[in-house]
Protein backbone atom coordinates (compact mmCIF):
# COMPACT_ATOMS: atom_id res chain seq x y z
CA UNK A 1 0.00 0.00 0.00
CA UNK A 2 1.33 3.93 -0.95
CA UNK A 3 1.70 5.92 1.71
CA UNK A 4 -1.73 7.95 1.55
CA UNK A 5 -2.57 11.10 3.25
CA UNK A 6 -3.93 11.87 6.18
CA UNK A 7 -7.18 13.99 6.17
CA UNK A 8 -7.73 17.03 8.90
CA UNK A 9 -11.32 17.53 9.53
CA UNK A 10 -12.76 20.65 10.38
CA UNK A 11 -15.98 19.80 12.03
CA UNK A 12 -19.11 19.84 14.40
CA UNK A 13 -20.07 22.56 12.69
CA UNK A 14 -22.73 20.67 13.25
CA UNK A 15 -21.69 17.28 14.92
CA UNK A 16 -24.63 14.99 12.20
CA UNK A 17 -23.28 16.41 9.49
CA UNK A 18 -19.74 16.07 10.32
CA UNK A 19 -20.78 11.97 11.13
CA UNK A 20 -22.57 12.04 7.85
CA UNK A 21 -19.35 13.26 5.77
CA UNK A 22 -17.34 10.32 7.51
CA UNK A 23 -19.87 7.72 6.85
CA UNK A 24 -20.33 8.34 2.93
CA UNK A 25 -16.42 9.14 2.72
CA UNK A 26 -16.11 5.27 4.61
CA UNK A 27 -18.94 3.63 2.42
CA UNK A 28 -17.37 5.29 -0.92
CA UNK A 29 -13.87 3.87 0.02
CA UNK A 30 -12.91 0.43 -1.64
CA UNK A 31 -11.91 -1.25 1.39
CA UNK A 32 -12.10 -5.07 1.97
CA UNK A 33 -10.64 -4.64 5.40
CA UNK A 34 -9.96 -1.83 7.91
CA UNK A 35 -6.26 -1.61 6.48
CA UNK A 36 -7.05 0.16 3.56
CA UNK A 37 -9.56 3.48 4.76
CA UNK A 38 -7.90 6.82 5.11
CA UNK A 39 -6.71 8.24 8.05
CA UNK A 40 -8.68 10.76 9.25
CA UNK A 41 -7.84 13.28 12.43
CA UNK A 42 -11.16 15.06 13.73
CA UNK A 43 -11.04 18.09 15.43
CA UNK A 44 -15.19 17.74 16.22
CA UNK A 45 -15.73 21.41 17.83
CA UNK A 46 -19.14 22.47 18.17
CA UNK A 47 -18.04 25.25 20.22
CA UNK A 48 -17.39 27.22 17.27
CA UNK A 49 -19.37 30.53 17.52
CA UNK A 50 -22.79 30.50 15.38
CA UNK A 51 -22.17 31.08 12.13
CA UNK A 52 -25.04 32.50 11.17
CA UNK A 53 -25.40 34.50 14.31
CA UNK A 54 -23.79 37.82 12.30
CA UNK A 55 -22.80 39.33 8.97
CA UNK A 56 -21.17 35.89 7.51
CA UNK A 57 -17.51 36.58 7.73
CA UNK A 58 -17.96 38.99 10.25
CA UNK A 59 -19.20 36.81 13.76
CA UNK A 60 -17.04 37.22 16.14
CA UNK A 61 -14.34 34.34 17.17
CA UNK A 62 -15.19 32.29 14.18
CA UNK A 63 -12.23 33.13 12.22
CA UNK A 64 -9.39 32.28 14.93
CA UNK A 65 -11.26 29.35 16.21
CA UNK A 66 -10.93 28.03 12.72
CA UNK A 67 -7.60 28.55 12.11
CA UNK A 68 -6.49 27.42 15.76
CA UNK A 69 -8.87 23.90 14.36
CA UNK A 70 -6.68 23.85 11.31
CA UNK A 71 -3.51 24.55 12.91
CA UNK A 72 -4.10 21.94 15.58
CA UNK A 73 -4.64 19.19 13.01
CA UNK A 74 -1.83 19.90 10.90
CA UNK A 75 0.56 19.79 13.92
CA UNK A 76 -1.27 16.46 14.73
CA UNK A 77 0.22 15.31 11.62
CA UNK A 78 -2.53 16.21 8.73
CA UNK A 79 -1.73 16.48 5.51
CA UNK A 80 -4.29 18.05 3.52
CA UNK A 81 -7.49 19.56 5.07
CA UNK A 82 -11.98 19.86 4.62
CA UNK A 83 -14.62 21.34 6.46
CA UNK A 84 -17.83 19.55 6.76
CA UNK A 85 -19.73 23.32 6.91
CA UNK A 86 -20.26 25.31 3.52
CA UNK A 87 -21.14 28.35 5.74
CA UNK A 88 -17.90 28.48 7.59
CA UNK A 89 -15.78 28.67 4.03
CA UNK A 90 -16.72 32.10 4.49
CA UNK A 91 -13.57 32.35 6.94
CA UNK A 92 -11.42 29.93 3.95
CA UNK A 93 -8.52 32.44 4.17
CA UNK A 94 -8.47 32.07 8.24
CA UNK A 95 -7.59 28.52 7.51
CA UNK A 96 -5.74 29.10 4.62
CA UNK A 97 -3.23 31.16 6.25
CA UNK A 98 -2.90 29.23 9.40
CA UNK A 99 -1.30 25.96 7.53
CA UNK A 100 0.92 25.26 5.05
CA UNK A 101 -1.04 22.02 4.33
CA UNK A 102 -3.79 22.30 1.57
CA UNK A 103 -7.59 22.91 1.78
CA UNK A 104 -10.19 21.40 -0.46
CA UNK A 105 -12.36 23.66 -0.49
CA UNK A 106 -16.23 22.02 -0.45
CA UNK A 107 -17.52 25.05 -2.50
CA UNK A 108 -14.97 24.60 -5.36
CA UNK A 109 -15.54 20.42 -5.34
CA UNK A 110 -19.41 21.42 -5.71
CA UNK A 111 -19.48 23.61 -8.46
CA UNK A 112 -16.97 22.38 -10.21
CA UNK A 113 -19.19 19.06 -10.56
CA UNK A 114 -21.30 20.95 -12.60
CA UNK A 115 -21.17 20.08 -16.47
CA UNK A 116 -20.03 22.74 -18.82
CA UNK A 117 -22.64 21.77 -21.07
CA UNK A 118 -25.27 21.19 -18.63
CA UNK A 119 -28.36 23.15 -16.39
CA UNK A 120 -27.31 27.46 -15.99
CA UNK A 121 -29.63 28.50 -13.81
CA UNK A 122 -29.04 26.68 -10.16
CA UNK A 123 -31.23 26.76 -7.24
CA UNK A 124 -28.78 27.51 -3.80
CA UNK A 125 -29.90 25.53 -0.94
CA UNK A 126 -28.02 27.49 1.31
CA UNK A 127 -27.89 28.94 4.74
CA UNK A 128 -28.30 32.52 5.53
CA UNK A 129 -24.49 33.56 6.36
CA UNK A 130 -23.80 31.18 3.43
CA UNK A 131 -25.63 33.31 1.01
CA UNK A 132 -24.68 36.40 2.58
CA UNK A 133 -20.79 35.71 2.26
CA UNK A 134 -21.66 35.22 -1.78
CA UNK A 135 -19.96 32.12 -1.59
CA UNK A 136 -21.32 30.56 -4.68
CA UNK A 137 -22.82 33.17 -5.75
CA UNK A 138 -19.48 33.66 -6.73
CA UNK A 139 -18.30 30.71 -7.75
CA UNK A 140 -21.32 30.26 -9.90
CA UNK A 141 -21.47 33.20 -11.48
CA UNK A 142 -17.51 32.09 -12.09
CA UNK A 143 -18.40 29.48 -14.56
CA UNK A 144 -21.07 31.37 -16.11
CA UNK A 145 -24.01 29.87 -14.29
CA UNK A 146 -26.81 31.83 -12.24
CA UNK A 147 -27.66 31.01 -9.00
CA UNK A 148 -31.57 30.86 -8.19
CA UNK A 149 -32.17 31.92 -4.59
CA UNK A 150 -34.85 31.47 -2.61
CA UNK A 151 -37.29 34.54 -1.65
CA UNK A 152 -36.82 35.71 2.11
CA UNK A 153 -40.10 33.05 2.99
CA UNK A 154 -38.48 30.34 2.01
CA UNK A 155 -34.72 31.54 3.24
CA UNK A 156 -36.28 31.81 7.23
CA UNK A 157 -38.73 28.60 6.32
CA UNK A 158 -35.01 26.44 5.48
CA UNK A 159 -33.40 28.21 7.91
CA UNK A 160 -35.96 27.08 10.60
CA UNK A 161 -35.39 23.56 9.62
CA UNK A 162 -31.65 23.63 9.70
CA UNK A 163 -32.00 24.37 13.23
CA UNK A 164 -34.76 21.59 13.42
CA UNK A 165 -32.22 19.11 11.91
CA UNK A 166 -28.96 20.41 14.18
CA UNK A 167 -31.27 19.78 17.42
CA UNK A 168 -31.71 16.14 16.20
CA UNK A 169 -35.17 15.99 14.16
CA UNK A 170 -35.07 13.44 11.61
CA UNK A 171 -38.31 12.25 9.91
CA UNK A 172 -41.25 12.37 6.92
CA UNK A 173 -42.14 15.86 8.05
CA UNK A 174 -38.97 17.75 7.83
CA UNK A 175 -38.04 15.51 4.61
CA UNK A 176 -41.69 17.07 3.06
CA UNK A 177 -40.95 20.30 4.15
CA UNK A 178 -37.04 20.38 2.54
CA UNK A 179 -38.60 18.98 -0.71
CA UNK A 180 -40.85 21.46 -0.86
CA UNK A 181 -38.15 24.04 -0.47
CA UNK A 182 -36.58 22.59 -3.53
CA UNK A 183 -39.92 22.53 -5.70
CA UNK A 184 -40.03 26.69 -4.87
CA UNK A 185 -36.87 26.55 -6.61
CA UNK A 186 -38.43 24.73 -9.37
CA UNK A 187 -40.92 26.76 -9.60
CA UNK A 188 -38.55 30.16 -9.53
CA UNK A 189 -36.67 28.50 -12.79
CA UNK A 190 -33.70 26.80 -11.13
CA UNK A 191 -32.41 23.68 -13.52
CA UNK A 192 -30.47 21.94 -11.08
CA UNK A 193 -30.37 22.32 -7.00
CA UNK A 194 -26.84 22.44 -4.82
CA UNK A 195 -27.42 21.15 -1.48
CA UNK A 196 -24.88 23.50 -0.32
CA UNK A 197 -25.72 23.18 3.44
CA UNK A 198 -24.51 20.01 4.99
CA UNK A 199 -27.39 19.24 7.00
CA UNK A 200 -29.67 18.75 4.06
CA UNK A 201 -28.58 15.38 3.16
CA UNK A 202 -29.33 14.29 6.69
CA UNK A 203 -32.96 14.82 5.67
CA UNK A 204 -33.51 14.71 1.48
CA UNK A 205 -32.22 12.60 -0.70
CA UNK A 206 -31.73 13.27 -3.97
CA UNK A 207 -34.91 10.94 -4.69
CA UNK A 208 -37.26 13.02 -2.85
CA UNK A 209 -36.15 16.62 -4.97
CA UNK A 210 -37.88 17.60 -7.72
CA UNK A 211 -34.53 18.31 -10.15
CA UNK A 212 -30.88 16.75 -10.22
CA UNK A 213 -28.80 17.57 -6.75
CA UNK A 214 -25.14 18.38 -6.40
CA UNK A 215 -24.94 17.57 -3.04
CA UNK A 216 -21.85 19.10 -1.82
CA UNK A 217 -21.20 16.28 1.46
CA UNK A 218 -20.80 13.78 -1.43
CA UNK A 219 -18.79 15.65 -3.54
CA UNK A 220 -16.05 16.94 -0.74
CA UNK A 221 -16.25 12.68 -0.62
CA UNK A 222 -15.60 12.82 -4.22
CA UNK A 223 -12.35 15.71 -3.53
CA UNK A 224 -10.89 14.06 -0.78
CA UNK A 225 -10.72 10.61 -2.54
CA UNK A 226 -9.54 11.95 -5.00
CA UNK A 227 -6.71 13.99 -3.45
CA UNK A 228 -5.77 10.41 -1.71
CA UNK A 229 -5.23 8.50 -5.14
CA UNK A 230 -8.36 6.42 -4.22
CA UNK A 231 -10.48 5.30 -7.09
CA UNK A 232 -13.81 5.86 -5.91
CA UNK A 233 -16.17 2.50 -4.69
CA UNK A 234 -19.88 2.26 -5.35
CA UNK A 235 -19.92 3.98 -1.81
CA UNK A 236 -24.01 5.31 -1.10
CA UNK A 237 -25.52 4.43 -4.05
CA UNK A 238 -24.91 0.70 -3.66
CA UNK A 239 -26.48 0.75 -0.47
CA UNK A 240 -30.01 0.49 0.97
CA UNK A 241 -31.41 3.74 1.84
CA UNK A 242 -31.59 3.17 5.34
CA UNK A 243 -27.25 3.38 5.10
CA UNK A 244 -26.97 5.96 2.70
CA UNK A 245 -27.13 8.47 5.92
CA UNK A 246 -24.51 6.06 7.92
CA UNK B 1 -21.90 26.84 30.08
CA UNK B 2 -19.25 25.54 32.21
CA UNK B 3 -16.25 24.02 30.90
CA UNK B 4 -16.76 20.56 29.43
CA UNK B 5 -13.71 18.36 28.66
CA UNK B 6 -12.64 17.75 24.96
CA UNK B 7 -13.06 13.46 24.30
CA UNK B 8 -10.18 12.20 22.48
CA UNK B 9 -11.57 9.36 20.42
CA UNK B 10 -9.34 6.28 19.48
CA UNK B 11 -10.82 4.80 16.44
CA UNK B 12 -10.74 3.50 13.11
CA UNK B 13 -10.94 0.34 14.59
CA UNK B 14 -13.47 -0.07 12.39
CA UNK B 15 -14.36 2.65 10.53
CA UNK B 16 -18.10 2.37 10.92
CA UNK B 17 -18.28 1.38 14.33
CA UNK B 18 -15.69 4.70 15.54
CA UNK B 19 -19.10 6.59 12.90
CA UNK B 20 -21.48 4.80 14.92
CA UNK B 21 -20.46 5.54 18.71
CA UNK B 22 -20.18 9.30 17.46
CA UNK B 23 -23.80 9.37 15.84
CA UNK B 24 -24.94 7.68 19.45
CA UNK B 25 -22.88 10.20 20.79
CA UNK B 26 -24.33 13.05 19.62
CA UNK B 27 -28.18 11.83 19.71
CA UNK B 28 -27.71 11.10 23.45
CA UNK B 29 -26.57 14.34 24.00
CA UNK B 30 -29.31 16.82 24.79
CA UNK B 31 -28.60 19.50 23.03
CA UNK B 32 -30.63 22.09 21.15
CA UNK B 33 -28.15 23.56 19.34
CA UNK B 34 -24.55 22.52 17.94
CA UNK B 35 -22.79 24.67 21.31
CA UNK B 36 -24.10 22.47 23.29
CA UNK B 37 -22.08 19.17 22.09
CA UNK B 38 -19.29 18.08 23.44
CA UNK B 39 -15.69 18.74 21.56
CA UNK B 40 -14.42 15.07 20.17
CA UNK B 41 -10.97 14.58 18.90
CA UNK B 42 -11.06 11.95 16.74
CA UNK B 43 -8.11 9.74 15.32
CA UNK B 44 -9.79 7.63 12.93
CA UNK B 45 -6.47 5.53 12.19
CA UNK B 46 -7.58 2.42 10.33
CA UNK B 47 -3.79 1.35 9.54
CA UNK B 48 -3.35 0.14 13.24
CA UNK B 49 -2.87 -3.57 12.56
CA UNK B 50 -5.26 -6.33 12.73
CA UNK B 51 -5.99 -7.24 16.17
CA UNK B 52 -6.99 -10.93 16.01
CA UNK B 53 -3.75 -11.44 13.62
CA UNK B 54 -2.23 -13.41 16.61
CA UNK B 55 -2.95 -13.79 20.25
CA UNK B 56 -4.11 -10.76 21.82
CA UNK B 57 -2.10 -8.54 23.43
CA UNK B 58 1.12 -9.74 21.46
CA UNK B 59 -0.23 -8.73 17.82
CA UNK B 60 2.83 -6.70 16.56
CA UNK B 61 2.58 -3.01 16.35
CA UNK B 62 -0.55 -2.97 18.62
CA UNK B 63 0.38 -1.19 21.52
CA UNK B 64 3.14 1.12 20.13
CA UNK B 65 0.50 2.28 17.54
CA UNK B 66 -1.91 2.92 20.28
CA UNK B 67 0.11 4.51 22.44
CA UNK B 68 1.38 6.99 19.89
CA UNK B 69 -2.37 7.87 19.14
CA UNK B 70 -3.35 8.63 22.88
CA UNK B 71 -0.40 10.72 23.36
CA UNK B 72 -1.15 12.62 20.42
CA UNK B 73 -5.14 13.09 21.40
CA UNK B 74 -3.57 14.25 24.57
CA UNK B 75 -0.70 16.82 22.96
CA UNK B 76 -3.83 18.04 21.00
CA UNK B 77 -5.73 18.71 24.49
CA UNK B 78 -7.91 15.76 24.86
CA UNK B 79 -9.35 15.79 28.58
CA UNK B 80 -10.05 12.32 28.08
CA UNK B 81 -9.52 9.08 25.88
CA UNK B 82 -12.00 6.91 24.83
CA UNK B 83 -11.58 3.51 22.27
CA UNK B 84 -14.29 2.49 20.09
CA UNK B 85 -13.02 -1.25 19.75
CA UNK B 86 -13.70 -3.69 22.31
CA UNK B 87 -10.69 -5.92 21.23
CA UNK B 88 -8.10 -3.10 21.38
CA UNK B 89 -8.88 -3.09 24.97
CA UNK B 90 -6.22 -5.68 25.45
CA UNK B 91 -3.82 -3.10 25.13
CA UNK B 92 -5.25 -1.10 27.43
CA UNK B 93 -1.99 -0.62 29.84
CA UNK B 94 -0.22 0.66 26.70
CA UNK B 95 -2.57 3.25 26.31
CA UNK B 96 -2.96 4.69 30.32
CA UNK B 97 1.20 4.04 30.68
CA UNK B 98 1.18 6.18 27.77
CA UNK B 99 -0.67 9.14 28.54
CA UNK B 100 -1.39 11.76 32.53
CA UNK B 101 -5.56 11.81 31.14
CA UNK B 102 -8.09 8.79 32.07
CA UNK B 103 -8.86 6.83 29.94
CA UNK B 104 -12.51 5.05 29.77
CA UNK B 105 -12.69 1.55 29.30
CA UNK B 106 -15.60 0.19 27.39
CA UNK B 107 -15.41 -3.17 29.26
CA UNK B 108 -16.04 -1.76 32.56
CA UNK B 109 -18.57 0.48 31.16
CA UNK B 110 -20.31 -2.37 30.08
CA UNK B 111 -19.67 -4.78 32.62
CA UNK B 112 -20.59 -2.03 35.26
CA UNK B 113 -24.25 -2.03 34.06
CA UNK B 114 -24.86 -5.54 34.88
CA UNK B 115 -27.35 -5.37 37.95
CA UNK B 116 -26.14 -6.88 40.86
CA UNK B 117 -29.30 -8.84 41.24
CA UNK B 118 -30.03 -9.42 38.14
CA UNK B 119 -28.53 -11.94 35.33
CA UNK B 120 -25.66 -14.15 36.06
CA UNK B 121 -25.32 -16.77 32.97
CA UNK B 122 -24.19 -13.94 30.82
CA UNK B 123 -23.48 -14.62 26.43
CA UNK B 124 -20.36 -12.79 25.42
CA UNK B 125 -20.50 -11.68 21.70
CA UNK B 126 -17.17 -11.20 21.02
CA UNK B 127 -14.22 -11.30 18.23
CA UNK B 128 -11.45 -13.80 18.75
CA UNK B 129 -8.60 -11.24 20.34
CA UNK B 130 -10.92 -10.03 23.12
CA UNK B 131 -11.68 -13.49 23.98
CA UNK B 132 -8.00 -14.35 23.91
CA UNK B 133 -7.11 -11.71 25.74
CA UNK B 134 -9.98 -12.87 28.23
CA UNK B 135 -11.27 -9.24 28.56
CA UNK B 136 -15.19 -9.63 29.69
CA UNK B 137 -13.82 -13.25 31.41
CA UNK B 138 -12.00 -11.73 34.05
CA UNK B 139 -14.48 -8.83 34.16
CA UNK B 140 -17.52 -11.19 34.56
CA UNK B 141 -15.41 -13.20 37.05
CA UNK B 142 -14.99 -10.30 38.99
CA UNK B 143 -18.59 -9.58 39.03
CA UNK B 144 -19.61 -13.00 40.07
CA UNK B 145 -20.93 -13.59 36.83
CA UNK B 146 -20.28 -16.48 34.48
CA UNK B 147 -19.55 -16.39 31.03
CA UNK B 148 -21.39 -18.42 28.04
CA UNK B 149 -19.71 -18.60 24.79
CA UNK B 150 -19.51 -19.57 21.45
CA UNK B 151 -18.20 -22.97 20.53
CA UNK B 152 -15.70 -22.98 17.52
CA UNK B 153 -18.03 -23.35 14.98
CA UNK B 154 -20.32 -20.00 16.30
CA UNK B 155 -17.25 -18.21 17.24
CA UNK B 156 -16.01 -18.69 13.19
CA UNK B 157 -18.90 -17.73 12.20
CA UNK B 158 -19.29 -14.63 14.21
CA UNK B 159 -16.03 -13.67 13.14
CA UNK B 160 -16.61 -14.07 9.25
CA UNK B 161 -19.80 -11.90 9.96
CA UNK B 162 -17.80 -8.84 11.29
CA UNK B 163 -15.01 -9.32 8.43
CA UNK B 164 -18.55 -8.45 6.18
CA UNK B 165 -19.45 -5.98 8.47
CA UNK B 166 -16.04 -3.98 8.17
CA UNK B 167 -16.24 -4.63 4.56
CA UNK B 168 -19.14 -2.42 4.31
CA UNK B 169 -22.28 -5.08 3.77
CA UNK B 170 -25.38 -4.53 5.63
CA UNK B 171 -28.65 -6.13 5.91
CA UNK B 172 -31.25 -8.44 6.82
CA UNK B 173 -29.21 -11.35 5.90
CA UNK B 174 -26.87 -10.22 8.41
CA UNK B 175 -28.88 -9.22 10.72
CA UNK B 176 -30.74 -12.51 10.53
CA UNK B 177 -27.41 -14.68 11.03
CA UNK B 178 -26.42 -12.08 13.95
CA UNK B 179 -29.38 -13.23 15.42
CA UNK B 180 -29.11 -16.74 15.01
CA UNK B 181 -26.37 -17.02 16.65
CA UNK B 182 -27.54 -14.83 19.56
CA UNK B 183 -29.96 -17.88 19.54
CA UNK B 184 -27.01 -20.30 20.13
CA UNK B 185 -26.11 -18.55 23.50
CA UNK B 186 -29.47 -18.43 25.01
CA UNK B 187 -29.56 -22.14 24.14
CA UNK B 188 -26.78 -22.48 25.92
CA UNK B 189 -28.32 -21.31 28.96
CA UNK B 190 -27.52 -17.17 28.51
CA UNK B 191 -29.67 -15.12 30.32
CA UNK B 192 -28.22 -12.00 29.16
CA UNK B 193 -26.03 -10.72 26.15
CA UNK B 194 -22.95 -8.41 26.13
CA UNK B 195 -22.76 -7.02 22.33
CA UNK B 196 -19.07 -6.62 22.69
CA UNK B 197 -17.71 -5.90 19.81
CA UNK B 198 -18.72 -2.49 18.01
CA UNK B 199 -19.58 -4.48 14.85
CA UNK B 200 -22.49 -5.82 16.34
CA UNK B 201 -24.69 -2.95 16.22
CA UNK B 202 -24.28 -2.22 13.04
CA UNK B 203 -26.46 -4.93 11.78
CA UNK B 204 -28.30 -6.25 15.20
CA UNK B 205 -30.74 -4.27 17.52
CA UNK B 206 -31.46 -5.18 20.82
CA UNK B 207 -35.07 -6.03 19.21
CA UNK B 208 -33.56 -8.41 16.99
CA UNK B 209 -32.07 -10.59 19.56
CA UNK B 210 -33.76 -12.99 21.92
CA UNK B 211 -32.40 -11.91 25.42
CA UNK B 212 -31.42 -8.52 27.02
CA UNK B 213 -28.11 -7.10 25.07
CA UNK B 214 -25.76 -4.70 26.97
CA UNK B 215 -24.50 -2.79 23.61
CA UNK B 216 -21.00 -1.76 24.79
CA UNK B 217 -20.74 1.56 22.20
CA UNK B 218 -23.82 2.46 24.17
CA UNK B 219 -22.38 2.15 27.76
CA UNK B 220 -19.49 3.64 26.81
CA UNK B 221 -21.70 6.84 24.82
CA UNK B 222 -23.32 6.65 29.14
CA UNK B 223 -20.10 6.42 30.77
CA UNK B 224 -18.67 9.30 28.35
CA UNK B 225 -21.55 11.38 29.05
CA UNK B 226 -21.43 10.83 32.98
CA UNK B 227 -18.12 11.50 32.82
CA UNK B 228 -18.58 14.99 30.89
CA UNK B 229 -21.21 15.84 33.63
CA UNK B 230 -24.11 15.65 30.82
CA UNK B 231 -27.45 13.98 31.70
CA UNK B 232 -27.99 11.68 29.29
CA UNK B 233 -30.99 12.57 26.71
CA UNK B 234 -33.61 10.53 25.40
CA UNK B 235 -31.19 9.72 22.75
CA UNK B 236 -31.42 7.03 19.77
CA UNK B 237 -34.24 5.41 21.78
CA UNK B 238 -36.23 8.48 20.59
CA UNK B 239 -35.35 7.91 17.52
CA UNK B 240 -36.71 5.82 14.41
CA UNK B 241 -34.66 2.75 13.70
CA UNK B 242 -33.30 3.71 10.17
CA UNK B 243 -31.77 6.94 12.36
CA UNK B 244 -29.97 4.53 15.54
CA UNK B 245 -26.98 3.39 13.79
CA UNK B 246 -26.39 7.16 12.67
Amino acid sequence: MTARPTVGVLGGLGPAATVDFMARLIASTPAPSDQEHLRLLVDHNPAVPNRHGTIAGRAAGVGPALAAMARGLERAGADVLVMVCNTAHAWEDDIRAAVTVPFLSIIDATVDALDAGGPRRIGVMAADGCLEAGLYQRALAARGCEPVLWRPPEQAAFMALVYRIKAGERGAELTAAMAALADSLAVQGAEALIAACTEIPLVLTPDDAPLPVFVSTDLLVSRTLAFAGIAQGAGDGALEESERDR
